[in-house]
């Protein structure tokens, strides 16, 4: 096997220029202006799987940004792997924030900034030049592979599940294996078997037919900007506790074992402070940070907007307030019924001096792997082959709704290998993927690959 | 007299035109931006006086705006009316809401639309055009008229004050004519006597050094744009009554006869809602509308941001969240004092997860004239002149500092002689003003001269 090993050495160099010439593409999902860009994407990984020695390699289109699909049936008695990832990214903004061009990757200090770096195109090729590097060798490739890269993760997969429900025979696996989650900490391998899910929400208020002056009106018309701060404001309580009714109906409480696992982790409460440059955290009273972060649910603005966010001072009263808010969830919070019951709680606290409408973007249901499944053992093997460390099994707080979707349609259960790290900024300006895990991400998968058959 | 009158209805569309070419002038104070074009408009003023025959016109340099000046004294045993406007208008934004462009000026329905037609261009015009309509007519002017004009009225007027105590003597004067109000109603006349004051606050919550992704910190990091709903809904409570400690300290109260005068007015409350596109109402408990328009202090947000305000869907934790939040005062509330309190009470209330700053904009004192000095009388009597109705005293929401500044440093009282509509969208997108009463105040202005003399 070292032959595979050394081609991965030896062509980091190589690997680096491709992965940089799919961050240059900014295939942001999340606004129509770049569905040519997008496109692009899908190409570029269509050529990278045309490159390899594949089976069938193809672009499904869809309603929305195309599916790009390939796969190698090497023998029908070893185990079927599907890889999944994303080549579609967040949007950059706010530009001014970036030191260095999201779309023009740069590395500093080792670590390659761009957007997508780490979410998801540089953790998700690393198993396409695993194969590479396989084939390059002349090595016998140990399992079935099929690849499905999708262009939609970030505005919440809504052609991907009808797709998989279409072509199941096609799709048909042993393991779905996702790296596009983080390790708990550098050079400290884990992988992740639980997900929180989510119910993303708007809420738009409309007060008076236009905006008015601030003192002719103010005083008797009602503000749709304070309206909306006084309905977000009732949404938790001072402990954090959130106040829409049923929302913990299904939510699984965390077992004393589950508390006593979090407890195991390292974790640096005042170095995790010192990084985010806060004084103090707060979250839901009667769990810690790590539970709070992936084991509890919770509510947050995403963004707001209303009235002058120019320069200086304007007396106007709005005619009109918003605001995105989210929700993650956890087992066995369903995302629908979560979206009514916010839309109904938020309708019910409503004044009628305004009118408000609640909108429910995407969704997706949390999701927990069996810990017993063999795929989690090969891969834990595989990364302390490489990394030298018996990775953590965690939970994180992030969604990734298809995990749940591919347990349901696939009956597949899905290895979450993130090569990530918390602190790379993902959907943030500098978003970064360290280039040593980049190599080590490569390595760890094809060892993923030549020890799976042997658990299986 | 009728001359003058005559010249008046003659040269209507002139005026017009030359009004149209004024408010072509997108002199924007509160962006830096337009510097050019608010001088423009200060030149534009400029040449409008330099035609009439002054004893002197000039434009006074600021460390801001200039300051337009020019004099007539023909007699100094009458009195010297000194009137003032401003040259500079308001933000347009949102564009997208203007049937026509802010800045080209059309008549619709008999209503010029146009920023700055109402607030203040086209109503502080009336008085250049009043005097011209007399030296045209070789008609001898009845009083002594200053002009004072400025450019930094929607920011403040932050050098108007300094220019007032340099000029004393240059400004003296037996009152001051100040036509930026609006009428009672189409038709209905009236004369403001009172006016709200103003603090302009800007609250920015700072949370974590970064925006984060909402799955893997949401739950454990406060959230900056949650916290900022939490404060401003703070602010008030369910009954309108603003929770500012020591904020109604010094509010005069309103007296029974206060209350009888407001009675009075003709006030349909079904036609307001009606116009406003409302359903209800809300203010202060215990007052009614005019009175909560006009003679209660009150807090309104007039802008606020946050996070993610694209299309779709962007699931970030901000780093940071702001909002625009002003308070009208009535006598005898201080605005510096106010800001004091605000800031204080702001601070106080803000929990140690976050970094919360307020910065005090611009502020401004209220006011009151004395309704039996005899310039309110003459102005009373030139509005029926011309309008064929006796005018209505009131007090209105908006915000005049200056009228407090001329009482204060000159000594002088303000008449508010008001041609506008509070439905002319000052502020607003398609802002108007009413083309007959921009031919209706040019007609009360040379009214007012005309009797004046008789009353003082």
């Amino acid at each position: 096997m070292s032959e595979v090993a050394d081609y991965i050495d030896i062509n980091k160099e190589q690997f680096k220029h491709e992965l940089f010439d799919f961050l240059r593409i900014p295939s942001i999902s999340t606004d129509s202006d770049y569905k040519n860009e997008v496109i692009d994407a899908a190409n570029f990984l269509l050529d990278n799987l045309n490159n390899l020695d594949l089976d069938r390699a193809e672009v499904f289109e869809t309603s929305g940004n195309p599916i790009v699909y390939g796969e190698l049936i090497t023998d029908n008695s070893k185990p079927t792997v599907l890889v999944y990832g994303h080549y579609d990214v967040q949007p950059p903004d706010p530009m001014d924030k970036w030191e260095t061009p999201p779309f023009d990757p740069k590395v500093r200090d080792g670590d390659i900034y761009a957007r997508g770096a780490s979410d998801d195109k540089g953790q998700s090729f690393t198993h396409v030049k695993a194969l590479e590097a396989y084939q390059e060798t002349d090595t016998e490739f140990p399992v079935n592979i099929k690849f499905i890269f999708e262009g939609e993760e970030e505005i919440g997969s809504p052609n991907l599940v009808p797709f998989i429900e279409e072509h199941k025979d096609l799709l048909e696996c042993d393991m779905v294996l996702i790296s596009d989650t983080a390790m708990f900490a550098e050079d400290t391998p884990s992988i992740t078997y639980g997900l929180r899910g989510l119910a993303y929400m708007e809420i738009n208020v409309q007060g008076p037919n236009r905006d008015l002056h601030s003192g002719v009106y103010g005083g008797a018309v009602d503000n749709p900007a304070n309206v909306l701060c006084e309905i977000i404001a009732q949404l938790k309580d001072e402990d954090g506790v959130i106040q829409i009714d049923g929302f913990y109906d299904d939510v699984v409480e965390l077992t004393e074992e589950d508390r006593e696992t979090f407890k195991k982790l390292p974790f640096d409460e005042e170095g995790y402070k010192d990084e985010l440059g806060l004084k103090a955290l707060k979250g839901e009273k009667g769990y810690n940070t790590l539970e709070r972060t992936s084991a509890r649910p919770t509510l947050d603005v995403n963004g707001m907007w209303s009235g002058y966010q120019g320069e200086g001072a304007k007396t106007v009263l709005p005619a009109k307030a918003g605001a995105k808010v989210s929700m993650r969830l956890v087992p066995d919070q369903d995302p629908k019924k979560i979206a009514k019951l916010f839309k109904e709680h938020v309708e019910s606290i409503a004044p009628d001096t305004v009118t408000v409408e609640v909108e429910e973007h995407h969704g997706g249901h949390p999701a927990i792997t069996d810990l017993t499944f063999y795929g989690l053992q090969a891969a834990a093997d595989a990364f302390e082959a490489v990394y030298d460390k018996e990775p953590f099994f965690t939970r994180e707080g992030g969604s990734i709704p298809i995990v749940a979707d591919f347990q349901k349609i696939l009956g597949a259960q899905s290895i979450l290998m993130g090569f990530g790290l918390n602190s790379d900024a993902i959907h943030s300006p500098n978003e970064k993927f360290a280039l040593k895990d980049f190599y080590r991400g490569i390595h760890t998968s094809s060892k993923f690959f030549e020890l799976l058959p042997d658990y299986s």
